[in-house]
């Protein structure tokens, strides 16, 4: 059911900062920005870039602003998020428990499938019912930390899935 | 410098409870169990599913049990981890922030020259200054995060790379 690991949500209070360590330390790429009401969050995701050297017959990227790495299978990613305000879910972590790991999103082929299996198997209750709308396209689904071990955990079907 | 998320670290009361859960929700595989006692850990990888679906021309693996994914260069796996004593760092984070996300490794080619690139750089302070052992043979070291944001970081050269 899970593909890979698709990225680690990482809860921080400045997104700027964050991502200035993220690409001058690792070199990592911004590939997207985006702000997402919903979710009270507005965040970036960079890209690793593992996937260029791994398939080496995809065509050469231009340059490292053309990494065309959202269309590739095992692409994975740093996800930076900095809350909207302080009542939102993030706000509350990072009041909560500060800066770091948020949570982890999984690759699967079909989010709305997998909700159905884990929703019918019932140890391990839906925070979404329903898909609903991800990072770059992306359609989601998160999980309940209690009966994960304390895991905020996501289910990501990519966009080009 | 980091090709992929190598695997997310997950600290847990107790192994056996934890693995039951990502084996029966999620299907996933253990590949390997290690005690490391320098680490004071009782740990398991679980290996994520997609290379197999991504990489068809392998050669198919002849049941879930033989995976061959130590091998494959984009595996991902959960880590978990369950304290071999109170006193040691899982044990302190459990103490302190009960069960959830403990770390996350990015693999990178090789270890020591990224511990160059990163402590020659010098905005972030290495735990290790040198690579030690990790799961499945691999060559690890950790990252502080006090630099990195509150996120533990550990970079992970493959015992195959």
């Amino acid at each position: 059911m899970l593909q890979r690991i698709d990225h680690v949500g990482i809860a921080c209070r400045s997104l700027e900062v964050a991502i200035e360590k993220y690409t001058s330390v690792f070199g990592l790429v911004v590939v997207s920005r985006e702000v997402n009401e919903e979710q009270g969050v507005r965040e970036a995701m960079l890209s690793l870039g593992g996937v260029l050297r791994e398939t080496p017959r995809q065509p050469p990227a231009k340059s490292a602003g053309e990494l065309a790495v959202s269309a590739a299978p095992s692409a994975s990613y740093v996800q930076l998020l900095e809350p909207l305000a302080d009542d939102t879910p993030v706000g509350k972590f990072l009041a909560r428990r500060g800066e770091g790991l948020h949570h982890v999103g999984y690759a699967v082929a079909n989010v709305t499938e997998a909700l159905a299996v884990i929703g019918g198997a019932g140890s391990v209750r839906l925070i979404d019912e329903r898909p609903r709308h991800g990072s770059m396209g992306a359609s989601i689904a998160f999980l309940h930390p209690a009966d994960l071990g304390g895991v905020l955990t996501e289910l990501v079907q990519p966009h080009d899935a």
